[in-house]
């Protein structure tokens, strides 16, 4: 069977997406496929897949899909169910503006398995940086990080999955955070599902670069809610007032991610999406 | 500019295929355009770009341009010109006969830097393996490798470009040979230009499993010279004499070549060659 697919980015965190409105490509999507899609070998490559499917199709509780026109089957690489992605959902929305299939005029709600997500367009249909609502963190307190040797006092944000960001001198690879070959260690009270692990550095007021070992990955070019959850232990450690307004700027190795956390205390993410190529293949 | 591409692989050596057969559509191709598709995060991904064109626009001498239809403009993935590769080549000629452009029941002359190449199709267009004729091997001696603290005896094979063979008790990645994170060690004296290092351990007779790691690229799911070169190397000690036709099953992590040395003194390689996706990008 051949299908159509495309290919995307943000910030260099890549999916394969299928569009499959009405269910009659892919039924259950089973993860073999998926995981053949995402073989960066034998397969297109990707960190995941993006289905599009109409909302109306989906009768998960939970999902928002009652208020959305689609949907965001999202898909680890292995084949996996995941609940949301914030990098990804970028690029779908892409997808959906590009084809017409939705409009960038106006805020788009997008059903996923964490629940309704709102996007919105900075810059037209084409190109410009794309805002999701990530919704409100959770702090969950202090706690220490190690790599190797050398360990530092981490702060826990809850972005819907588990973080913990230290901040360090420099997160450059030839300094204490190294090049992350092995995942740090961190307390497993404290994380018992285990933990994304944020290194962050300043780089100018407003302004952070930033380094991740996501949990079950290693390293990545790109983590969505990383980047959330580093502006807001930033945003804190800077003193941070209830109700106050405030921006950071991630760098991260994949690109730069823009942060807010609003006056209403929601985090929105905004950043770049494209869409590379787009075409079929019988995988 | 949007143009097609195909992507393809010959076990797990994997290729962005650029169809430009009047070159109107690449012009000198330049390296940042190779860069671009062959970035595994931002691009389509690929071990090399492999540009589809009329022999009949190439006046490079010792191509063999004058006696093929099709020329194989292999470029790493850095955008730099290479001559010749052997999982290359399949995937290309898998390409032109699915596509009517070349006929599968004759060999198949197609040129190359490398000069002139000979294919063959066992299995017809659609799937089936494919043989390429990859010359003559010249022996270099005996020579030495090492990783980490462990050192090998090793048979020096230049098939175009050159190789050190280890015949070693495992190539299991727990055993002495290791994860080969770094550069295996070897007498630049007799290997100026750096060398290809295959370790290889015997499976049964004629039938050995390998693993490589290539000059400038790390360990590497498959590599076609190398393959060959083992074989020569595995015949070598198995005492093959001048004249007699032998045959090799070379086992690699992305897949099984079977490596024929002719009585004729020549080394044909065949193996799978695989079309995994068409598309149209603007990268």
């Amino acid at each position: 069977m051949t299908y159509p697919f495309l290919k995307g980015h943000g910030t260099e965190n890549d999916f394969v997406l299928l569009p499959d409105p009405d269910l009659h490509l892919h039924g259950e999507l089973p993860a073999s496929r998926v995981a053949a899609l995402c073989d960066r070998r034998a397969g297109l490559g990707g960190d995941g897949v993006l289905r599009v499917v109409r909302a109306r199709y989906v009768d998960q509780p939970g999902t928002g899909a009652e208020q959305a026109e689609w949907f965001m089957d999202y898909r680890n690489a292995d084949g996996s169910v995941a609940e949301m992605c914030g990098n990804g959902i970028r690029v779908f929305a892409r997808h959906l503006v590009t084809e017409g299939l939705a409009d960038a005029s106006a805020p788009l709600p997008v059903a996923t398995r964490d629940g309704l997500k709102t996007i919105t367009f900075a810059g037209g249909a084409a190109d410009g940086e794309i805002s999701v609502d990530m919704g409100v963190p959770r702090l969950m307190g202090d706690t220490t990080v190690a790599v190797g040797e050398t360990s530092w006092g981490a702060v826990g944000v809850d972005m819907g999955n588990p973080h913990a960001v230290a901040f360090v001198e420099s997160v450059d690879a030839g300094g204490p955070v190294g090049p992350l070959l092995a995942e740090p260690t961190f307390d497993r009270s404290f994380y018992p599902a285990g933990v994304n692990v944020e290194f962050v550095e300043d780089v100018a007021p407003g302004h952070v670069r930033m380094r991740v070992h996501e949990r079950g990955s290693g390293e990545t070019r790109s983590c969505g809610t990383g980047a959330c959850a580093v502006a807001v232990a930033s945003a804190l450690r800077d003193g941070r007032a209830e109700g106050e307004a405030v921006t950071r700027v991630v760098d991260l190795p994949g690109g730069t991610l823009t942060v807010d956390w609003t006056a209403e205390g929601r985090i929105v993410m905004t950043g770049p999406a494209v869409l590379v190529a787009r075409g079929e293949t019988d995988l």
